[in-house]
């Protein structure tokens, strides 16, 4: 039976870190290779990186099967390429896992996290007997990486995902700290059908990331059945090829083949590199080796978990260490200077607040989708185009990248269309559990876009990112405060989502007023005040005009800007309606579930306080803002109508 | 100053109809094409559809510039190839959109909407006149194409989504309906940067759709920039090659190299074809061709418009037609006998009830991206093969391709874990716009599926189908509602959602009972009830353990199983809160905003009632179900300390 304690007998040799030198000659196969100072022929060397290959594969059996779950077979199929990632061509320093100078290595196949873990204590990063706690409530190694273990970036187990990611750190590298280290990035095969790899592989080769690998570990089985290609490596290098990387097929199991296709990514210049490694799942223990049925299944404890470690168990307690070649405050930003009643869009508030941002913040990176001339990205790209990454029609690839750009200390505000988003949102999903610290600017919101129609309206996106945990959602009205919240959110630390609008808006906040998260302003009020407005956006004007048709009427409400829709300023609303008849009508350029009415419900959920919900309830279509308003019940005339009718006036 | 009038003058000519029998012989530049009995040579082919093009150029201009808006250069560059494929190379019937004999034609780049509304206005569709209220509020002929217009089969706009669409009309035609209608679908350059689009081309080469055509106008010119590789069209070619696909480039305003390209693909078995045009944005205006700024710009009526109608105003009034080859109800299925206290997955019971479904409804389609072992998705495939399509690790594509059978009347139901749904909400949403029959099923929601960790967890999916307006969201607890709720939700027409979840639970509802859309159950109730608890899936046992806990203390609490979050019931539970201190706790195993929490709280908005919301408050982490319950916050003994906690007890 295994327990922790035979986990042990490697940490003697795993804690011993010494230098491995790696030059690369072109007479790769024959030049030798130091080793503490001595010389390791490439015998040597392969032996011993087959010796800690199988002592990968044997904590993944271990781990698993201690946690009663998990994909060992996943991690089987890579523990060769692993092994020599980790103890041979990657440098890093176990002990530094933040440093800048290290190569990084993203696991696109989440699912095979036991074999990184693995590979990570065998590095002597934390001791081994650690490896069996995989999966408890209580350990940092758990079912799919996350940034709770400290040597992961970003968090993986959506597949497709690392591509992106790995493509973001290496343009990180590249381009912006213009540091050398090199990025690799393990997928499945399987996982390669997803999109957002072959959009990661697009904007890879165009910005000639010589310093990304990727590897494809072709086992040929996905989960539930054998994947579209199987074994015909072939068709992922072609497609890699026609993508415009270098790529190469090797044999995943063969050390001399891996060690020679590693050497040749390094020295090929403005392209990146593609190693198809044709593998086979389950490798090192027969009776998995090849077999359907094993996807994401742990060896019962007992005897089937002992007759696969006996298989494995003719590891040498071989040396190996790795070596360690081991890798700034801003002030504020200008304001712009506004008039009030100057008619500006937010969204182009957005960008010029940007550009000033990024005038004394240089971590401030603008991404945008091909759409910036709308989103007004451009102002930044124009004021910084080394710090602008365009990333073309590829929403997906962009939120990875961003993540990416996020693990390397940056500031990513990414953007496009707010409908768009919702393209890439299983990426916005997972750069929460990430803790990425991204900025995600969603324009062209609401019906009030017009003609174009549904198709490029945002319409869920408040819903979208309030499910968030902890995430910060704004929704400024007017130039002045699209900019102060802009400068807010990068002071933040977390995931931010601005929302911005096509049409111009009057400037109604003069540039000495503040905006803080879980603010609001009461723009309108009395003493005779029937009901609490609350709105944002287009809305807000709605609401104001409301306000004076109803005046006429010696009818008064309060008008709420609610600029910050979560965390919404819980104090002010209820103080607010305490003060109006317990009432409030709530108006969204929105979908009617989930977005600002839902956001006010939830924090008002226990006083009994009434809240009356406008918003788009049907999908709606092209057609003027001003009809599209009112066609869907959020014109000021709505509002008005809604006011009157609450207390039969 | 052009008007509606104007639009007369091709009234005449595009009403009369008259057959052009497609002939392909080997010999194809040779050959004659009949018209109207009489036979056309190749030449005059070629002269008429280039007319036919300048019209269809002509429409696109005036009709954006009546509207204002639109994207006009991007219609200019496809006009060639819309021209022959509506008036020579597609067999339709304009005056029956829906029959099954069409051919059909999908509008990737959604954005070129006036260019497909002029090619069906003058293949006899509707008044070319009617072209002149392109994007009025009151107009069928929206920004972007909807299903409002009876010649669209799905709503497009949100880019990348039209071959999956045309993948899976394509497959319905070759392997479900098995009739020969061939599927057009036209694509942007730009938008093949999305990686849907080679999601859809694996799927579409795997699966030998040799009766789908993509055509890729590579005009070089995106929204905002050139895009990735300008006109360097054969890196599209060697992409699709790659993928499987044969492809052939061609001068996209050559009428020649069109018609020809297109009886290449007409005579290829096997395989997709794709066609790479190389084109102009803005191609027949000579100060808008290749001219970046022009994206998305209406010209302006008066002079701009004027010089632009001069440069194509030679038009012919030659004739086209276009020939006129133009193309069940069930009984009750069959229930499972479950039971009481049988321990079964819902997950699992999904699969079951799928499979009762398909024995007497032909028109349902599983569909599932490579976890059908996991979300039970296999059953249905063993027991109907031919109705089950692998979307592998797809998830974009797989809801592409369901939108494509939706619109051949099929009844798709889209499963893969709730978490990967989020990988194709763009999709989702556009599924909406689009009006289609899905259902869409994500298993493993929540902290109770334990150790896989949060990458795999459905905690935002409530949300997500909440905001989509009309959907019905349904969260069954156990075997029996699972399997009554699948049939009913086959019966409803629009889209659904279905929660499963991956731990066995026991079955607590006996076989006659029933299940109605906008229904729930109070499973615990008594005169002396505190508080109503309002719960689903594993909450609601957690609830129900909660009740014996209390119960133990003498206090009471009423249980109620909201299987229906969407539509809720409104009265039942605006009449139990009124019996229980006017308060109601919502748990869910989800996330704290936008699921079932806010549902009940927008439910009840109006009415003074108080909600106390229990959902999970961070993103969570691996570990036993029951630990991740407890730790965050939903399990029983947390529900207990609530309801003590209300009324200081």
């Amino acid at each position: 039976m295994r327990n922790a304690e035979d986990y042990a007998y490697a940490l003697h040799t795993s804690n011993q870190i010494a230098a491995i030198r790696l030059d690369l000659f072109s007479s790769l196969f024959t030049s030798p290779r130091q080793f503490g100072g001595f010389e390791l022929s490439l015998d040597e060397t392969v032996k011993r990186l087959e010796i800690k290959a199988n002592r990968l594969r044997i904590h993944s059996l271990l781990s698993t099967s201690e946690a009663g779950s998990g994909h060992p077979t996943s991690c089987l199929s890579s523990a060769d390429i692993v092994a020599a990632l980790f103890f041979h061509i990657m440098r890093y320093n176990p002990n530094e896992p933040s440093s800048s100078q290290n190569d990084r290595f993203v696991l696109s196949k989440g699912h095979a996290a036991p074999l990184l873990y693995a590979a990570w204590a065998e590095a002597g990063a934390f001791p081994v007997e650690k490896l069996s706690t995989l999966r408890r409530f209580d350990s940092d190694l758990e079912g799919h990486p996350t940034t709770r273990f400290k040597w992961v970036d970003v968090a993986t187990g959506s597949l497709g995902q690392g591509l992106s990611i790995g493509l973001g750190i290496a343009y990180c590298g590249k381009y912006l700290d213009r540091l050398g280290y090199r990025v690799y990035v393990l997928l499945g095969d399987g996982e390669s059908a997803e999109g957002a790899v072959w959009e990661a592989a697009a904007l890879a080769a165009y910005y000639k990331l010589d310093n990304l690998v990727g590897i494809v570990d072709a086992n040929a089985l996905g989960q539930s059945q054998r994947t579209m290609y199987g074994h015909d490596i072939e068709s992922y290098r072609r497609r890699f090829e026609a993508f415009g990387w270098h790529a190469i097929c090797i044999d995943g199991h063969d050390m001399r083949e891996i060690l020679g296709a590693f050497g040749e990514a390094r020295n090929l210049k403005d392209r990146p590199v593609a190693i198809i490694a044709k593998t086979i799942k389950g490798k090192g223990v027969s009776f998995l080796e090849g077999k359907e049925g094993w996807h994401g299944r742990a060896l019962k404890k007992g005897e089937e978990l002992e007759r696969a470690l006996d298989e494995l168990q003719n590891a040498d307690r071989g040396e190996l260490k790795s070596e360690i070649s081991s890798p700034s405050t801003t002030s504020d930003p200008q304001l712009t200077s506004y008039e009030l009643g100057e008619e500006v869009a937010t969204r182009q508030a957005y960008g010029i607040a940007l550009a000033r941002l990024g005038d004394v913040n240089p971590f401030v990176i603008s991404l945008d989708g091909d759409v910036k001339n709308s989103t007004f990205a451009e102002t930044f790209m124009h004021a910084h185009p080394e710090r602008y990454f365009e990333g073309f029609i590829a929403e997906q690839d962009m939120v990875g990248v961003a993540m990416g750009l996020s693990s390397r200390g940056r500031i990513p505000f990414v953007s496009t269309f707010s409908a768009f988003l919702s393209r890439a949102y299983d990426q916005i999903r997972m750069s929460a559990i990430s803790g990425a610290n991204i900025k995600y600017v969603g324009s062209h919101c609401g019906v009030s876009i017009g003609e174009d129609g549904p198709s490029q309206m945002g319409l869920e996106d408040l819903a979208l990112f309030r499910a968030i945990p902890h995430s910060v959602v704004l929704y400024p009205c007017d130039a002045v405060s699209t900019e102060k919240l802009v400068f807010e959110a990068a002071k933040h630390k977390g995931i931010v989502y601005i929302r911005t609008a096509r049409p111009k808006t009057p400037v109604i906040y003069r540039s000495e007023e503040k905006f803080r998260i879980g603010g609001c302003k009461i723009l309108r009020q009395s003493k005779r005040d029937k009901v609490t407005v609350v709105a944002a956006g287009v809305t807000l004007y709605e609401a104001m005009k409301a306000y004076e048709i109803l005046k006429t009427e010696q009818i008064f409400i309060r008008v709420i800007d609610a600029y910050c829709v979560k965390p919404l300023d819980e104090k002010t609303l209820i103080e607010a309606a305490s003060e109006t008849n317990n009432s409030i009508v709530t108006v969204e350029d929105h979908y009617y579930e989930g977005g600002l009415g839902d956001a006010v419900l939830s924090t008002v959920a226990t006083t009994g306080i009434h809240v009356h919900k406008m918003g788009i309830r049907e999908v709606p279509r092209s057609g003027k803002p001003e009809e599209l308003m009112s066609a869907y019940g959020i014109s000021a005339e709505r509002i008005a109508e809604k006011a009157r009718g609450l207390f039969h006036v």
